[in-house]
């Protein structure tokens, strides 16, 4: 079982990835993001996403009830449906599914925000939060039946409403639900870069061992990347690629162990 | 197996609908619209739909790329996936599918619309078409795991893109596959109106025998749901509920008797 997770970018290409994954022989489950689509629909709806700062000083966006609707406009909507358009276009019997429908991906809602606002403390509720399980019943149901379920935000939480969630975190609890033994994870960037800033600065091979030394060397977005692979290694997975999603054959180039390749 | 189709009008009370669903003892489907909510995102985004007139006078909404990617936001995405989340607040084990999912309901492409352009005649292309089929497998294999089907469009046609199509062709062909006995069409208005500018001139019974000679009496929008009605007696519905969506109750209001009932 591979998992292949496909950035939200606007520079991924789409196409070539579905090509791809028709010549795949094993069994897969896709997970996509649709940052560009997502913030592109805020800009032209002028609602841009709000980012509140909380006392310890940790940015994230505010996940209102506009913002959730819409994840669901751009993710489960125009991004999962072009997605599931295409692989029928392959050949591949793709059923597009958020986390909402038949729960298949079920999540505990933040506690909250604290923030100060004018300077006093103040707890923000939004809707956000944390994947805890699958619907591993219903993936298994498709899958068994030759449907390759293609998975998005948002999730739901336990008092079911919709919340937001960060998707490389869907891909841990959906690896250690499935024991998928390959994440193939699609960006727009060769894989790891040493420097972010030279794309030539591509580390290609990193020892699972090392993950959590490497951690410590890098920060920011990259941190929470490293550690959301060390955790896939901790529930089983045997391979991890991160690998470029823009070029011509991106899965193919990943499973020939073009990317960062971390076993 | 009853359908209940939710119009999309703004005025429609979906809590009240999924209270009642939640009642119900008998499986069910839902198939919704969701035109007020692509209606404002269109023009929030400052995208009218566009309206093109074939050379014989008929007026239809010119579904482009664009506008497939708005019912992908609106129907498939914030409508369906706010019905999915209320369906699980009230025990209601729902999966969202579009068209596209699984081929849940397949369609053939409009041939195009002749319009005249410049005085010249011309074949205008656009995604739009008829539903033909439903992937029964799909939808049995949910409901007989206990998930009940939240349908929308698009659908996909003969070379597997997305297309626009009317729900009201959707519930038809969906009532064949299914042979399901009762239809449910919740709208924005009490029922079948004799005058459509007084709602208190609701015809309350339409013997089924009697459909084609009332088809002949009324016009537009109206007797072309009147056709809808027809062909899904000739698929061998016992009875259609025309039925008002704005109620505290719905589908128990309906069920009771009140709307328009035809059998």
């Amino acid at each position: 079982m591979i998992i292949v997770k496909i950035g939200g970018g606007a520079g991924i290409n789409l196409r070539g990835i579905i090509q791809d994954l028709a010549q795949l022989r094993e069994k897969f489950i896709i997970v996509h993001g649709a940052n560009a689509l997502r913030d592109k629909l805020a800009e032209d709806l002028g609602q841009p996403k709000k980012v509140v700062t909380s006392v310890s000083g940790y940015s994230s966006v505010y996940s209102d009830e506009n913002l959730i609707d819409q994840m669901m406009m751009a993710y489960a909507g125009a991004r999962n449906k072009r997605i599931v358009e295409l692989c029928h276009q392959h050949g591949i019997n793709a059923v597009g599914l958020s986390g909402l429908d038949g729960k298949a991906v079920q999540g505990v809602r933040n506690k909250g925000i604290r923030i100060y606002q004018d300077g006093k403390l103040k707890i923000l509720h939004d809707y956000s939060g944390k994947p805890e399980a699958i619907n591993k019943d219903l993936l298994d149901l498709l899958l068994v039946h030759g449907y390759v379920p293609v998975l998005t935000v948002p999730i739901i939480d336990e008092q079911n409403n919709a919340i937001n969630t960060e998707n490389d975190d869907v891909v841990r609890v959906l690896q250690k639900a499935m024991r998928a033994d390959t994440v193939i994870n699609l960006i727009e960037a060769p894989g790891f870069l040493e420097n972010r800033e030279d794309e030539t600065s591509l580390i290609r091979h990193i020892p699972a061992a090392e993950l959590e030394s490497r951690e410590q060397q890098v920060d920011g977005r990259m941190k929470r990347k490293m550690l959301a692979v060390r955790k896939l290694f901790e529930h089983g997975a045997s391979r991890v690629v991160i690998a470029d999603g823009r070029g011509e054959h991106p899965v193919a180039d990943a499973l020939s162990g073009k990317g960062t390749v971390i076993e």
